[in-house]
């Protein structure tokens, strides 16, 4: 099915009321670990799934594949998987690091009543390559902007996500059971946030401080 | 300089005005390739870019690097560099997929009045690799996450955004004398659009129509 688009309508004026919602948004769209367990209606996952596929995709190749996981044993499964992921990255720091990297919450996979692991497609299919000859890595890309999309999305409906890249992806794919050429690009968690901030909890937690953007500009 | 962040503000309610409004943005987004060139103040691309190192980024890394690019000569090589690509990339398609091809505008390069080329600095770094062992490829994502911001903060101010990956990145690198460790993640252009659509371009020319969603959802 395809989805209709008018073809003329009258384009939207966004103001700078409008413009300094979306900056509120921007700020105060968080990595979720603390989720109340709370069901999200299934319906309004769907809702978010649709906005997030208005997400620009390389050629148009709209190579996203979401996969909701619902049963048990595959999620103890992918707890697991992180835990054995989450021990190996802490034996990579010493002393003080190393204890704080044992305090935080990196992922909130009991509580979060929706996970979604999301991948790409990389096969020619849709789109048939275009733009993505020199540069494959761009399908990928696709899909992260198709979950950024879904984040936002999420978040001006109060609904919080979580991203754990702390997971062995070959593994999450066997356990998952889909198809070998697939590449995981993020597991997710949502839910109702137990909390609403503006600041990142690594910079809260003193892990790693916001650094001022002018530092990454540079000009040629 | 680190930029300031409110410890406890009262959160922001989205309502669903906003949240209709938000709609629309995706919506309307596109990739433009037909600009007019009229200059943007150096302010505001400023300005956008503060708005798009509120990405997220994992491990708090902010492991983006924005070049502008302003520099004539560079330009033309990197003109030149997009249609060796983008010749070669024709040469892949056959009858009327080719001529089809060859029709598209897929850059809008002598147009835009500012180019940024943008890259990731993979080296371990701000964050210290947290969440970054097993899939090194989220400090990419996470630029791809800035880069997604920086297009709806554009296209909220009326100004249109082009990704292009037509391009081959090593030599890119090179016309740019960056890091040699940076890997481009996209080379963008930005102007005001000559037009304001919620069609992508790829499903008015034909090459690709969008695919309803529900078609990429899969249940395990």
């Amino acid at each position: 099915m395809i989805e209709p688009f008018s073809h003329s309508p009258a384009a939207p004026l966004f103001d700078a009321t409008f413009r300094g919602k979306l900056e509120q948004l921007f700020r105060w769209r968080r990595d979720v670990r603390h989720f109340r367990t709370d069901a999200i209606e299934p319906a309004k996952v769907d809702e978010l799934l649709r906005i997030a596929a208005l997400a620009p995709s390389v050629g148009h190749s709209q190579p996203w594949r979401f996969v909701k996981v619902d049963d048990t044993k595959r999620r103890a499964e992918i707890r697991a998987n992180f835990e054995r992921c989450n021990a190996d990255a802490l034996a990579d720091y010493a002393n003080e690091r190393a204890k704080l990297y044992a305090t935080l919450k990196l992922q909130g996979l009991d509580q979060a009543p929706v996970h979604l692991a999301v991948f790409v497609d990389p096969h020619k299919g849709l789109g048939e390559g275009l733009g993505a000859k020199t540069m494959p890595e761009t399908l990928a890309y696709s899909v992260v902007g198709a979950i950024n999309t879904l984040w936002l999305a999420a978040r001006a409906e109060g609904i919080g996500l979580g991203w754990i890249s702390i997971i062995n992806p070959d593994e999450l794919r066997q356990t998952l059971d889909v198809p070998e050429h697939w590449k995981l690009v993020g597991y997710l968690c949502l839910g109702y946030p137990q909390e609403q901030t503006d600041m990142p909890e690594l910079h809260r937690e003193g892990w790693q401080e916001r650094i001022d953007v002018s530092e990454f500009i540079y000009e040629r």
